[in-house]
């Protein structure tokens, strides 16, 4: 599977207004602490891959995920080929990554209240250190990568948000802009 | 914490009667199937390093593990850093480490039928290719690893095994000495 996203900056009152006039379902508010990880052998940031444990704290219980991202496959989308799975022990995660070479050099710590909205999840993301966002996603298999892209594009308009103000960097790749200049 | 471990060649009809004479606990059996991989940028068997995911079906549910294990730290005993734990789904670590270049060379299949006595986990193992073997190993903290393994001398000695004939290569070496002989 793949996964389609695109995001744009926007305010979170106004978006928020019109996905009640819309009538989506709101899914609830975590909070994500993402640590990435540079690889011993390979040049994350040249491969254009990536490595993160995440630990997502919701209401009632935190789970902790394990995931890669391969390299972009479709440029307009952001979409990449995506391997992750919960894991028991993050700590343990990261001591194993440690001892085969692998460093988490960066973090990414975020709010996300979620809302489901024609079959996409709507995201309000508040990222520390970078301000307010709306993601809009959903998997798709390799067929529909275009139609599900075009779907999303659809949401952000009935959301009162321009598709070509698409922010295609990453938060993390966000985050390393600001820290380099 | 480390793991100790001490295992020698033994039929296991006769040390299944020692242990039911000496009052162990039965606690079951379990089928596993470990996958053992090689890195891109280190060669494990120069490194005497490991990584694994292991499937392990008991009786009422299936368990998937992955686990790092560095060299060895007190070599008679064949005590090693080990950072081990539960994964969601193990078919996902394997896509996410061949993505990463690390692949699945190796496999090793056994039953594996567990009792305790006396702090220790006692383990009849029948492995695929190889035979039978027990097994005795507790975990310890590093200031304890010497008494722990004499510990688990003693247990031999109390089953009629003899600690002297201790096999110290891995399941994994000794399914590849056979395939290099």
């Amino acid at each position: 599977m793949y996964e389609v996203e695109v995001k744009v900056r926007a305010d979170h009152e106004a978006v928020r207004d019109r996905l009640n006039e819309l009538g989506a379902r709101a899914l609830g508010t975590v909070t994500q602490e993402d640590f990435y990880y540079d690889a011993p052998h390979r040049d994350f940031a040249k491969t254009d891959e990536a490595l993160r444990i995440r630990q997502e704290a919701g209401e009632d219980e935190t789970v902790e995920v394990v995931t890669y991202k391969g390299p972009l496959v479709e440029e307009e989308s952001k979409t990449r080929k995506e391997h992750e799975t919960v894991v028991g022990d993050s700590e343990t995660v990261d001591a194993l990554l440690s001892a085969l070479g692998f460093e988490a050099t960066e973090t990414v710590h975020k709010e996300r209240e979620r809302y489901e909205l024609d079959g996409y999840v709507v995201t309000l993301d508040s990222v520390t250190g970078l301000g307010e966002f709306v993601e809009v996603e959903a998997a798709a298999k390799a067929d529909d990568v275009e139609s599900v892209r075009e779907g999303a594009f659809d949401v952000l308009v009935d959301l009162n948000l321009d598709p070509n103000e698409q922010v295609r960097t990453s938060y993390l790749g966000l985050l390393l802009e600001d820290t380099r200049e």
